[in-house]
């Protein structure tokens, strides 16, 4: 059998079961118990006993005996109905249901129950973030705009930054768990016409039935008014907000790429890894090349979603139905595999504090060019013109030290020497003895967010102990 | 010059506003001035007089002039910088401040101020559905699923279905008007140190100057850390949820195609107006057809945004600039479009309760299947077998018809003369009386779906009397 | 485990085999002695009872070991060189080869015995698409466009205008596999340097060594200039050709749903299909909807391609990798899947005449207004002018039909009657007589797509008979 | 007015007058005259003196006039058809054609005369790449794979690499232009039915008309059936060939960033341009990070064309057509920015050969730890053995160096020392001596690019003269 890829080689497997065959087979049977039970207390004659009958048999799962059902009847409801009648030996389940009352049910469970794996991950990570920001908040760091040296700040505040982007998405996948709306049994058109037959045009009794379901189901909200399926918008919305979710794991693996690039930091090399099978030496960042490749993948699956919303026809058709067997499963793998790379990473990285000095220490004079021009700027120089001589200076400097003229960066020796300048050499040594060390508010902030991330996962007080699985 | 087709041809006047180069260049002015206006109650030396010569000549506004200095400086914020103060004769902008902090401020308050003109147009727009939803609240229908005929519905409760996608959209776009993020004035790295030295490193001052400004934008959060920019995801999450806003209108309008291909309704023929220059009969759905083409632009600027997310390189690079100029306008321009357009056909659309009449009773047979089944279910059939029998009839009937053998559909007479059915000709038309008005829940689900508009609607009362301006 | 849902439910045997792990892990261990045997050739000292060693084991292939190995280097092909070794008893692999040399021939491999499945599979479509259209070429149909009746056409036209969509993407898919260019034994950077190394620096034999193995391979072309891997917009490349491919099936699909809902065609209902649990009337277009469920896949993952293009860092790196092993078989899976519903249903599908017919004489006066005013254009009549008049005419004959007012379409009586027109009853009568079967060089059109799908098949003999598998 | 912001900062004076508003205006007035002229020598009925009244005022071009016209028809063809008999004075324009036999050969012929542009732009980009890799065929280099130190290569194969990315894809655009189809005059639904009413049903005169017409747009190949429109899966196809051809641009922008990040390159840095408003000393890769830019957008427009193609209804509907007003030119004014920035870099970046050497050295010893490898295992070392024990030093030297532990890099000299190792001091000494240099095949493989650069331009002598306009 060919495997799922995505699932075999990088999903937990928590998220394996919820998306399995059989697991589906077995939340499946028991929504349609439920349903036979809260028929049955509504008065529907349903025999005790038949209910029973299907109870003992739900485990029996033949996967291959409902596919040759389905290669006869060609439709996959009635292929699973047939099958689970038969083990029982009676017919009784799916009354006054038609496919889409199950499989919606079925399936948004099985995304509400998915989303609350990553509620539980993405916190983790967050934890993590908020741990090594804190860990590293005095760790001056020569930052980068355009991959170009540009001011100081501290590793721990680009931690933060990635966890900023992260932290917003954790809040927004809240939101969508907390409003996650179900479409229970609408019927097959979404006028509940069927349920209704059933009780003799009592809508009490249908409402209760459909209050009795989202009971079992666990879910808060619900559409009120759906067609045969409830809006694919809703896929496209989950699978967005999965893909915002990674994107701030995304930019720290790519950085973390860079850094590793001037050995700055990497994401740790675990005894008996191999970086390449031809260059011994290498130790590669491949954690981090992966979870950028599933950040891909997951936005592949979303163009699937984004295919499917605003393109419904009348009340449902179901050229979404394959697209959202493959999706949906898909994206949560990608997900689950790229959070748990992330949380691997966030364990094991090694920041290299003496290189991230001495990096630091050779571009000293450029980062300190901003604080230079306001200097210059408070003793009365215009800004434009500070700016325009020290740009001058330093792309001259930059020059000669990129062609070897010069060994060592004098920008400062040559700004004292330009009477253009209102500061003097003293002045100037004052300026990079004071600033090497002034990451202005990076402190703070970081202590900022390491605070919103306590507050963020008060509520999910399990992520600060999950540790993911080991990733290949 | 080359017009931007989108504004152009189908934009509001509100919304061009917004992204206009003029309007653009004023917003940054004035944030400017405000921004000089708080340093000097902080206690900067910045002349009153000069902060009045600003403001003196902030409408002057040159776009030529600008062009040409960017074509000097290959630097479009300098080249900005160098007209206003060109103009007012003097240097004191854009003190502590880096291009960042100018541009995010400006274009972030673009699209705050641009979710406001969208968000009464989609409140116009429920309304309107909610609307025409109670006006047809009885209007029997046949539904369709897969395109075929399936059970009754209503007309009324169609509307609603696409209304109550468009509802689930609109509340997350209010959630992200409350929420969205501001940068505000970080600096060239996000650690605030260009403020931070202009008061002499005092934290108290840099940090009421941020608030100040943010008093300014009229934005009420903001991200706490962030690098020169703000994390792009920000902009996938906004034009995401523009494309789940237009979701509800597209599958809106691709169902009123195919009505119209059935003349059931049409989205109405205004006077002058020329279906086709070849043949003079037609009457086409030209505005659903673009409404559907604004959801297809929209996804594309959607994946520019998407190709953001997740790609920030340390603390920022600007490989999104060009991108951003394109996507957000873009963006914007082609949700308003899709807006007008929807309200446009909303008011205008023509429904054809004749036909719609017609087509129903031309199936009520078959549309009464199900409830035929569970009748004959509550005899004590079971369902398989009755699923069984109805469908070989069904089949057949359909056969004939299409073949011309029948004129009339003639299913009940063939399920009354089958002896596996428990159900004769008297009870069957005693069906097919009572059934061919009930459409189950559908009428309280529009009530429901109606009263949860009014709702929706309450913050913002102008929408219900908002007209769209005449479209092309 | 969990199966890849496109692979186990949709994709076809040969398919699989391709890219089932097993079957990859045969293609590379064929690589490898294919290696070693050319390395014995020129010169290395490989004994000759080692490679028989390896090939006596080959087709032992351990899946599970091999997993657990690479759980210890946490390296892929590091795990199944081990393995393989293990196996034979000797380490004379992959010599002066990495990683890359191999995954990257072996997944070329793959891609290329796949393009040359789904040639076979377009060939057999398009020979359908001409025998239907020559079947139907003179079944009179009232085409749509705006999906609202415009003129004659005929059944057979349109199967041809959507043949013709695939025609022209087949030509492009030979195309690719005629040039499609192979990487080759390039080494850790793309400079051979290994190869030469292990020949002493004979760049004859390097080369010799190369080109020995693109004739394994049985690729024609190969870059030139590659760094660790080649460039991945081939791979874009290839996926948006597959999905170019899938676009004709995919409109033709949409539009035998629209057929379907007016009851012209169907893809074909075979016995023991149910169409609904619920309606057991329902015969849906499962098929179609099926098909263009697959064109959005395909979307899906030529996005994850999109994404890899232009995305290289210096020599390479391999957050591609991840992407390539979900994106590249599941392509293959969704266009294979799309192939053989595609054909199946070409094969099944009804075509209801009467109905269609019938459809065609509903409307017939509309269909002829183009005539009708070329005619009165003849008769001295302004082209605008008679356009107006029929429009007047038309749009209130279509009202008056709609709102149940007329039961027959009588707008040549009104156009009789109006003084404005030049053409009395009798001259529309004749046109009326005379049109009702014109449908323009709708027959020639066919006739000569026939012949060009007889000519691009030439090369290809199998398709004729190709059958599609049963599908679910 | 609201400008195009891609055409109006980025695309070049030749590809806006293709896509302008008049000028597309007189491509369509021209092609009217034409069908004229072709018409009245088939023997229609047209005054040579209509003629001469159109071609008279065919440059009287007033866009305001038509937009009004097409507020009251909402018919955009009705408008022009309108605005352009009223200058003439006679109604003899457009006869026997629908809107799309004009709009549709309109837009194929500027996509077509785009194509021809940036084939040229290509051609000359292809052209510099093979410059710039002939001067630096010996600049030996650390190539990086993972961006971690590889092996050696020389920054001329670099950049062939890249350049051969682009060669594929400019064979491909060649493909494009040499095969592709017009529509033609197919009439209303495609059956060419009306020029045939026009010409009496004599099908050889409208097969004449047809060909004339084809002459007039000097595309060679044409579509044989078609509906309203041409199949739209054509403009992706376009679209998609556009966005391959930007492919190695981008990657080749990406890993200038990444080597300016070292130091190693830039794309120079023009007098008077400014890197930050803020940090007077950065130079950066702005232009690089620009061209990433427009392949994002190139992408999302590629989008747009992804959704249009399959979703064709019947003959033809028009939701595709505000997408493709805005599609079509975005892409072109995308990837024509894109190959002048590209051409710009090309021709400004500057290459700092010194700190290439200083990075090369300071590696070297990792950098031949392949070499190292091959020759142990030809001294009878097991190759996984000798890898092992490589490994084990390699990476206790990198950890030594990062932690600052020593100064040097002392790989060969611990494997001297080590006993498993087969190789002494004098052969490692010898192999670095060696190897320091060794680059493989790169400096053939530069030569054969070049070669192959230097065929490919062959039909396209202005290429190697081709100067970019300066950008912004």
């Amino acid at each position: 059998m060919i495997p799922d890829i995505l699932a075999e080689r990088y999903a937990s497997a928590q998220m394996k079961e919820i998306w399995s065959v059989e697991g589906k087979i077995l939340i499946e049977r028991e929504l349609w118990i439920a349903v036979m039970k809260a028929q049955r207390e509504l008065g529907l004659d349903i025999p005790a006993s038949a209910i029973k009958s299907y109870e003992k048999v739900k485990n029996i799962i033949r996967v291959e005996e409902i596919n040759k059902r389905e290669k006869v009847t060609r439709h996959d409801v009635k292929a699973r109905i047939e099958e689970f009648c038969g083990l029982a030996g009676c017919e009784h389940i799916h009354k006054g249901m038609t496919s889409r009352d199950l499989t919606e049910s079925v399936e948004q469970l099985q995304v509400f129950r998915a989303l609350g794996v990553i509620k539980l991950k993405a916190a983790a990570a967050l934890v993590k973030f908020a741990e090594i920001s804190k860990l590293h908040a005095s760790t001056v760091l020569a930052a980068r705009t355009h991959n170009v040296i540009a001011q100081l700040t501290t590793f721990g505040k680009r931690m933060a930054m990635f966890g900023e982007d992260m932290l917003r998405a954790a809040q927004n996948l809240d939101e969508l768990i907390e409003t996650y709306p179900a479409r229970g049994l609408k019927g097959a058109v979404g006028t509940q016409l069927d349920q209704l037959t059933l009780f003799n045009g009592d809508a009490k009794k249908a409402k209760a039935l459909d209050e009795k379901i989202m009971s079992h189901l666990g879910i808060k909200k619900s559409f009120g008014c759906t067609g045969q399926v409830y809006p694919r918008s809703l896929d496209f919305e989950t699978v967005a907000a999965l893909y915002q979710l990674g994107a701030g794991g995304s930019s720290f693996a790519k950085t973390l790429r860079i850094m590793a690039g001037h050995e700055l930091a990497s994401e740790g090399f675990a005894k008996g890894q191999t970086g390449s099978s031809a260059m011994p030496h290498k130790m590669n960042s491949r954690s981090c090349e992966r979870l950028n490749g599933f950040h891909v993948i997951l936005r592949g699956f979303m163009e699937m979603g984004a295919s499917l919303a605003g393109d419904q026809w009348n009340e449902g058709d179901v050229s979404c139905s394959v697209v959202r067997r493959v999706m949906l499963p898909g994206a949560f793998y990608a997900i689950d595999g790229l959070l748990e790379t992330l949380l691997t990473i966030l364990n094991q990285m090694c920041v290299n504090d003496a290189v991230i000095r001495a990096e630091a220490q050779k571009y000293m004079p450029f980062l300190l060019t901003t604080t230079v021009m306001m200097s210059a700027v408070k003793k009365g120089m215009g800004r434009e013109d500070a700016h325009e001589v020290i740009k001058e200076h330093a792309v001259a400097v930059a020059n000669d030290l990129r062609a070897g003229l010069i060994a060592v960066n004098d920008l400062l020796e040559r700004l004292a020497a330009d009477a253009r300048m209102p500061l003097d050499a003293a002045e100037l040594a004052a300026i990079l003895k004071k600033s090497q060390s002034e990451t202005g508010m990076a402190k703070p902030q970081v202590d900022d967010f390491c605070k919103r991330v306590k507050a963020y996962v008060k509520n999910c007080p399990e992520a600060a102990s999950y540790a993911p699985a080991p990733i290949l």
